[in-house]
């Protein structure tokens, strides 16, 4: 049961150190003073890094948005009702979500995958038939159970959720994607990121618990009591992210986990988008280090735990624009970012093409 | 002399609070939860405001570079010989540059204005015969004079540097623009910027100068000097935007305050770059308050006194990246993120439109 997961893992390779020397001797050459293009230099580099050439492609775009539900809403945890995750998958399939609008301008197909949405999403080809977004029906079960009461989800439940991302994964590679960003659906699904981070991390629940898609004060102390309580009744093992993933993690996680490790596999640059994204990321990493390599953060959120997640994968968001959106939106938003700092790489011209004259500090010395 | 200028800035109008209220009474309709999309939420409102519309349109973009060569060179203040001023506007017209690279990403066209580069730029017909970046010759003197000895131009020469600056824009009007992305190239400029950052945020020399393209430690003192013998040889009136222009500014800088003046005229948005655009941009406002709200502000460069040039006008950056290359690539790269937040505002679907449940604390109210 476990094979595909293990093998998959087995194929990961640390970025190769060499490749990024190789790049930036590149970037010196380059008609710029030397490290002016700052954060965008270093994402040039490790996109060599990780596709192993020094003419990295960031075409073929996919943003992966994987939806479940959480049996934590039971403990009235969110101010909208789980129907509102169905409903979200047959908006972004219709197109009248924020990441249909920002997926058009990062030049990114969409994909929809029901992983455990609890309301059935009804067949949809009048609504999307002009449309390029496609829905993967992978439902596991009908949400996670609710994790102040029991695990979340069963051994053979979590493979199967991750196998199904791995499988997105190897099919980027099949046709040819080169840049992967995560994206989620899930109402409740902050307060299971919540858990999972404060399991990762050892910060107590009010370090990890922000207000998510807008809790009052009230629902937010209720949020807090709520990843504390299944904390208590289901002792996940910090050390074991497969244990914590099974415990208080939720089956859109469990799915983003797999695409990391498969992107990962395949070499494939993957971006994250927010809290809930990265807290699979950051469970993906604890699994099998090297996948940070292959990692670029996109945005911090306005998401309490967020940072610390950001800290333990060692990213550095690429800008806060106080989003708390997820779908997707922050990893569309740096793709853009992304591209502009392989087309610089690509496409300058050098000192000596160009005929412009060096530093002379540089040329002193 | 001052009548272009003058007319012009009595054109000028506060934004619209009306308009943002307006804005924002749609954005509570989208579905997203409120205020989820952070800091793109304001960027659409303000667009809505300049514009005054709830369709703002973000297409037909353009990128101004504004260049020339600063005479506070023969100080030595920088590690590049002035004739790589020219050297680079020879690279943006062919295409090698760092900027060309993001305006296509940004889908912007390019504008290169020689509005004082000491070296002759060569008839180019055939360097960007298959380019659409068009140069502009409009050069009003063969750089600036050195500052630390004399006031770096007349006000003929300021005046006529400004007046370029509008008409560049009225032109943007003609052609249907909405959206300016200020750019720049004049090697020796980050000590004209520092010495205006100084004169208009009193702040000490060495809190307003940085190392930019890459000054080493004695290169560094020597510019705070620099900076510091300008403004007691030239007594820059600090209330008196054009009186700190005249006597320490250099013509690209001039020719930008008039893109902003213009711009604003016309109710086109602005996008400002690095530490040098933005203190085009702060002298502009000083001018003339209401142009504020016509600016976004791209993003934090890593030059010194960029911070307090932004506190002035009153703008936070919509990213750091640690960049300072100049040539308009951080206006570049926001542009992407500006259309996203309008794209997000014009194209999602309501709650209402879409069926999606409400908030359950809004409808408890």
């Amino acid at each position: 049961m476990m094979s595909l997961l293990t093998e998959t893992i087995k194929k990961i390779e640390f970025i190769d150190q060499s490749w990024l020397e190789k790049a930036e001797a590149r970037q010196l050459s380059l008609t710029k003073p030397p490290k002016s293009l700052g954060r965008l230099e270093e994402i040039a580099n490790r996109l060599c890094a990780i596709q192993e050439k020094l003419t990295p492609l960031v075409e073929n775009r996919r943003i992966i948005i994987c939806a479940a539900d959480h049996g934590v809403c039971a403990e009235n945890i969110s101010p909208y009702p789980s129907a509102v995750t169905a409903q979200m998958v047959i908006n972004f399939l219709s197109g009248g979500a924020a990441i249909n609008a920002f997926a058009k301008i990062a030049n990114a197909k969409l994909s929809v995958v029901d992983i455990g949405v609890k309301s059935a999403i009804p067949a949809l080809e009048k609504i999307y038939e002009n449309s390029s977004n496609v829905l993967h029906r992978r439902r596991i079960a009908d949400g996670t159970r609710n994790f102040t009461k029991e695990p979340a989800m069963s051994e053979r439940e979590m493979f199967a959720a991750i196998e199904v991302g791995i499988e997105l994964a190897l099919e980027s590679k099949r046709n040819g994607e080169t840049l992967l960003g995560l994206g989620e659906m899930g109402i409740g699904n902050t307060t299971t990121a919540s858990a999972i981070c404060a399991a990762l991390t050892r910060l107590a629940p009010e370090e990890t618990t922000g207000r998510g898609t807008g809790a009052d004060d009230e629902m937010l102390t209720r949020k807090i009591e709520t990843v504390r309580c299944a904390l208590a009744v289901t002792q996940p093992d910090s050390g074991d992210p497969l244990d914590v993933l099974r415990k208080i993690g939720g089956f859109e996680i469990a799915c983003l986990v797999g695409v990391c490790v498969g992107a990962a596999s395949e070499k494939i640059a993957i971006v994250t988008d927010g809290f809930i994204t990265t807290a699979a990321a950051a469970l993906a990493v604890k699994l099998c280090p090297p996948i940070a390599g292959y990692i670029f953060a996109s945005h911090l959120s306005a998401e309490k735990g967020h940072h610390a997640l950001l800290e333990l994968i060692d990213q550095k968001p690429l800008f806060d624009l106080e989003m708390r959106l997820g779908e997707g939106t922050g990893s569309a938003l740096a793709m853009n970012i992304i591209a502009a700092s392989v087309a610089a790489f690509c496409e300058m011209a050098t000192f000596e093409k160009a005929g412009i004259s060096e530093n002379k500090q540089r040329a002193a010395r």
